[in-house]
């Protein structure tokens, strides 16, 4: 049985954001951002018709978080939730999801736009965005639909450094 | 510089599928499937208020893949395709991405729906789906928009097992 799964890092995102505080939650929040992926060279040629995708889901590394809590208060709320009702970034495996609009590929560089990431955040995978796959008729969405009104004028405080 | 990244896994997803082949592409053709994963129980306190959201992103391993190619011919399509331009196993680092249907949670169990997931895959990460992070106005999705009408008849014919 799989215990351990390793992965290697494909690549780096880079943005304005030089440390998590400050940082946007969640691309809605950091409309019109820009950055940039460098993916690394031995990898490009599977970029190939990417660029015909407006938007694409990455799949990173939190490398900034240490330890995990299975009990969080995230940035949006004031009251404690279970970490996989939340996306913070302390989780037992530290794995981010974001879905960034794509903007141009040019060889192994991919330019993006409403970049919520720490700039330098290694890179393990990059999916297409597909409305038949992504897109879901949500019913509910639990806690955050009574604090999602804050989304955008919430910035990581630091909290989950340390 | 982080060059490998080791996760741990924290869960398996049970289906109604033993093997890729005959397995659903997406959730979106796998409706009304039934699925359940059982979490570690070390982990279950993460959990906490999960159930208030109608639908749940599931990261995962394809255990089954071996080996990636950069140019992979996709399941609903005729034609090679860069690997991030597709969802295919076959990748770098081999991480799935679902969005199914949260029916329950009891203990550390949790019952799904939608399930385009093999039988025995091993958990890595559980978050919300949340409308304001997750959906997005797509103004194009590539060689995907000529295909994706087959999408329900299409089943996983086991080429990327080998």
């Amino acid at each position: 049985m799989f215990q351990e799964i390793t992965y290697k890092v494909i690549g780096v995102i880079h943005s304005p954001f030089e440390s998590p505080k400050g940082t946007p939650i969640q691309p809605r929040g950091a409309r019109g951002v820009r950055g940039e992926i460098v993916l690394k060279e031995e990898y490009k040629e599977g970029l190939k018709d990417l660029e015909g995708f407006s938007h694409i889901i990455l799949v990173y590394h939190f490398h900034l978080s240490q330890g995990y809590s299975l009990i969080v208060t995230p940035y949006m709320d004031d009251s404690p939730h279970g970490v996989f009702a939340t996306r913070a970034p302390k989780r037992p495996n530290p794995i981010g999801l974001s879905v960034v609009k794509l903007l141009s590929v040019r060889d192994n560089i991919l330019e993006i736009e409403d970049v919520d990431i720490v700039d330098g955040t290694p890179l393990l995978d990059i999916k297409p965005y597909v409305p038949d796959f992504d897109i879901r008729k949500v019913e509910k969405f639990g806690w955050l639909e009574e604090v999602i009104h804050k989304l955008s004028e919430k910035r990581d405080d630091g909290r989950f450094l340390s």
